[in-house]
């Protein structure tokens, strides 16, 4: 049901093409692929429900593309944008796909398998054929999706544009005196005003709950004087969005002004650190160095940032150890953030590009603290 | 963020305890679950959202059940109505939470592992531990969540008179001149309003479209004349709706009212042959028996039910080979179907419980064809 990104059949081939391609070149026999993101970006196909009945991607070097189909799905697979390029092997219940997807594979061969396959199915390919090895996709080819090409960067952009829509609009409602759960209500609708057809999530970390990071949004009442961490976002023609904003009920205090101001440079480090060649690891020790420098290394609890494209995490991640190189065209979030348990959390985050000599930010909303009502 | 059923930490323990002593009499060492139906009914937990990093309920026979989390997520984990029953680990970015778990496994091993997991997590899991070996939960222990207990079945039966609701008001709507996608949107909202939380599946096959059994729903504008398939549930109170009615606009042919016929005598057929002791097989020949006796064999085009609890679609299944005994307190889907490409479909579906003497059907709305305008 989720929109794609409008992609003709001569693009999906040209992705399975240079999949192969790739997988190849990393001496893998193929790549098989479940529904996911990865299946979207290679096929335009979604299917409604992901069940345990077996659709799976068969990429092989030199062969055409099969996508193993259940019957009951067939029909909908047929009208996927990438389906002209596809050779559709359905099967019907009762039936055994794994024997009719082994019979594609090569019996002593290491194939790539995306992130997110079921195990399920993976124990049964591995029993079908057990002389083949598998490694998960972004271990092998973590790259593969990782460089968007300038139609992937337009409908990024524009994500980022309609995240931004959603911000300015919703800086201007009431916070206190209402639950999380309600301005998080209105950050979902927002987003759908400014074309996403999917959200997938709408943090609304009010005083305390802000200081955890992955708390979503519940039934506190905001109140003047709190600190609230915004973080929304979604797919937009099948690409997504990801900002952070941390706004304030009413006038803050000295020490809350001080802590935002600490996330936002290192916010701007991060940023700054980013140009091609760069490592990921550069941006996230850039953003770091700000944080443990005012002395709150401790209270930075995760890395700075993931890639995002057809889903809002992906590689490449913004951590230390990761030495991958930035290339133009990668898009990924820089949000670092600082989490005082008990009192209050600050984030800030922009989607940024890497561009030719540098970054370019996909969300262009002030990064200066925002006062609410 | 989906409400689940109202059971405590004692409940939660029983059932780990249950799974620990079930694993270990299949010669398994342990069970390993991701987040996922199997982890909401161990241990009450849903994570907001399923990504790249490692959530896993590692339970090994004798040990306190052990849930592996990102540091992120342990706040939200710790609220969790099993969370007592729980050892919480959690790990932090940059760390690997492949050896933290892999420190908890017997090195030579067998283990049970929810089907749903990622392969990027197997497949690091096997890569950490190399003589351990694997089996899909549903293979090594398929009947594990099968039989509900009178609790569930309360949840159930109430999920299925939300659905039936839904039904009855749905069939007072006009069809006739909207699209698909517009009932489709109504079903959605009565299942709400009948107290799903969560809408999995509202399929709307009118005409032609009625014949692809996974049709969801489309612009099609609904005519008078044609036979409309309606399939719709999700989950209320943690517990799963699945039926379908199909329904006529104004008056149907002889040959349309002949196939309705069919289907609701199959369904009868499959309904009558529920009982304890009978395999779920005999459900589907039982069904499939009318339908073939009729001559439209060919066109029933799946398997006659799926087992359903948290999730909407689990063990057993009602399909030929299924050997499985039946026993009271399971609760699956009894919906034959006749497929007539380009032309209509008809399905009709109810949830059925094995009792102590037969099986009760938990929707309740005539199975007769209900005209709409």
């Amino acid at each position: 049901m989720t929109a794609t990104a409008p992609f003709t059949a001569e693009d999906y081939r040209a992705r399975m093409e240079r999949a192969a391609r790739t997988a190849a070149e990393a001496g893998l026999a193929g790549l098989l692929v479940a529904p996911g993101p990865d299946m979207v970006w290679l096929t335009g196909y979604a299917p409604t429900a992901e069940t345990e009945r077996l659709t799976l991607l068969v990429l092989t070097p030199g062969d055409d593309p099969v996508l193993v189909v259940p019957a009951l799905e067939a029909p909908d697979a047929e009208k996927a944008a990438g389906a002209p390029a596809l050779t559709l092997r359905d099967w019907t219940d009762g039936k055994d796909p794994y024997a009719a997807t082994a019979a594609l594979l090569d019996p002593r061969g290491r194939f790539g398998v995306s992130d997110n396959t079921w195990s399920l199915h993976l124990l049964a390919l591995q029993k079908a054929l057990p002389a083949t090895a598998y490694a998960a996709l972004t271990e092998a080819l973590p790259m593969l999706r990782a460089v968007k090409d300038a139609a992937e960067l337009e409908l990024m952009a524009a994500a980022g544009a309609a995240a931004d829509a959603a911000f300015e609009e919703i800086r201007a409602v009431r916070f206190a005196g209402r639950r999380e759960s309600e301005v998080g209500a209105d950050l979902a609708r927002l987003l759908r005003e400014h074309g996403h057809q999917q959200v997938d999530f709408t943090i609304v970390g009010s005083g305390p709950n802000g200081a955890n990071p992955h708390h979503e949004m519940g039934e506190r009442v905001i109140e003047d004087g709190d600190m609230v961490v915004l973080d929304f976002g979604g797919l937009k023609d099948g690409y997504g969005s990801d900002t952070t904003r941390t706004v304030h009920v009413g006038e803050p205090t000295e020490e809350e002004r001080r802590v935002h101001d600490i996330v936002r440079e290192a916010q701007e480090a991060g940023f700054r650190a980013v140009r091609p060649g760069a490592a990921c690891q550069d941006v996230d020790r850039a953003a770091r160095a700000v944080i443990a420098d005012a002395g709150y290394g401790e209270r930075f609890i995760h890395r700075t940032g993931h890639g995002i494209g057809v889903t809002t995490h992906e590689p490449p991640y913004m951590i230390e150890g990761e030495q991958q190189a930035l290339v133009p065209g990668m898009c990924f979030s820089v949000e670092p953030g600082i989490y005082l348990p008990g009192r209050f959390g600050v984030r800030i985050e922009d989607i940024v590009t890497v561009t030719e000599d540098g970054g370019r930010r996909l969300n262009r909303t002030t990064r200066e603290m925002v006062i609410v009502r």
